[in-house]
């Protein structure tokens, strides 16, 4: 991995970094916040996971979490949302498919097969590859993300019991299945039979038995995606629920889907996660 | 003025408006974020004064000020650099002349001094309109900005003894009668003859005895601008010291000129300027 620009902030240092991908077959970039701890020994990590149309930008420029991070002492690990490059497949004239929409997913049917493997590069290349070169604790490590990213998130830690501390999520698609988005994305990525869409959508996975000690979701009540019927939180607590998994749905009453509103939460989710972490 | 987009954040409300301004002759947007305490009554303000290729979006969505000003029950408001639209004069090419590079000053040349008269916008008709139109304290206000809006807050606080409760000001051009940017707009916008220039300079204006009670300064030493002599600020601590302005000027090690530096540091430039507000 290739460092290609550093700015010291709070105290660390806000990186980015190019590395070859073996998961996307392609030249991927990420961000990494280095706390000030970490200058004087291994620090754990939380994951974030950004939204559709985002890459490694938004979050670190507009979330405000750094602050919180240098607070606890926690590194902050901010992948692209898709694979990207002329020979990525595209659809320019969308939004909410191919380069900026990859779903977290490991997609099968082409020509999105070869690159889109974002499940693998979120949940194995990138952890080992950033653990092998950066000073992290191995294994200790969290996820939270926004919008997609929070589906993406959820999937990870539902996926993988046991290997992430803690998970959270903000505005989150939670049961992609059924919103437009999903329904899109894993028709393209994954195909006609659904019954491969339920291995990464957080409500079946709820369904079909997958567990972890806890799971922290905000959700603005003026989310203009929320009343599209995009993210369904609500199905997913009725899951949450019914499976007796330990769910803190807040609704934050007055707020949207934009950085601003998880700028405001932020801090707590941090502060959450370094309970787990720290 | 027109409400055209509002957004709740730590609380309050992040709000954009747009108005004709007399001074600019133009149509003019800016924004405020109002915290939680302006819904029970009138809050005090810290405007703030963006750089070059600035408009009002840059601070409100990467400062990560909006929490501070939450914290401390104070109004933000956050101005655009410079007129703007079709009609007003503009160097497209250029970065550091026109649109987004009003300099805080009134023009006297043509063809600029139809609109650009930023430092009668900022100082007078924007106090005006908010004061009238939104839960703020007449009169109580102090000022900040970065860069270009550096200098902005320096000479509107220097020019207006008493006006300001506190100024303060994050990598500002201190001295632009001697720097690239500076001579550039000053030749510009008020002609050749510098003895002009005096009267929006900062340390032209500390020189010939302009006071104010204390001006807080931060500059990361890793300012590309620095180097470059842009910014000058040793010229205007050596003009402060002669003078018995009281300056603290912070030496910030390893930072830059980007919003990562004023990310780390406004939560003290607020709380610097709360003492003298709340």
């Amino acid at each position: 991995m290739k460092l290609i620009e550093s700015v010291k902030e709070f105290g660390g240092y806000l990186n980015r970094y190019t590395h070859y991908s073996v998961a996307c077959h392609c030249e991927m970039t990420f961000s990494v916040y280095l706390p000030p701890q970490a200058a004087h020994g291994n620090v754990p990590a939380l994951y974030w996971l950004s939204g559709l149309t985002c890459t490694d930008d938004n979050f670190r420029v507009k979330a405000g979490a750094q602050r919180y991070a240098a607070e606890q002492g926690i590194a902050l690990i901010i992948p692209d949302t898709s694979p990207r490059g002329d020979d990525v497949p595209d659809v320019p004239e969308r939004y909410d498919l191919g380069q900026g929409a990859g779903f977290y997913v490991n997609a099968i049917q082409p020509p999105w097969d070869k690159h889109f493997r974002m499940y693998d590069y979120v949940v194995e290349e990138l952890p080992h590859l950033v653990e092998a070169n950066l000073p992290l604790i191995p294994g200790v490590k969290s996820i939270s993300g926004h919008s997609m990213g929070g589906h993406g998130a959820l999937i990870a830690a539902l996926k993988n019991p046991g290997v992430y501390r803690s998970v959270s999520a903000f505005a989150p698609i939670c049961h992609p299945l059924n919103g437009e988005w999903g329904k899109g994305c894993f028709a393209a990525y994954l195909g006609e039979n659904t019954a491969l869409w339920e291995a990464y959508d957080a409500t079946c996975l709820v369904q079909a038995g997958a567990h972890v000690p806890e799971i922290l979701i905000d959700q603005g009540t003026a989310d203009e995606f929320l009343s599209e019927g995009q993210l369904l939180p609500e199905v997913f607590q009725a899951a949450c629920l019914q499976a007796e998994q330990p769910l803190s749905l807040r609704m934050q009453e007055g707020y949207d889907h934009s950085y601003h509103f998880i700028a405001t939460f932020i801090g707590e989710h941090i502060a959450w996660h370094a309970r787990a972490l720290v």
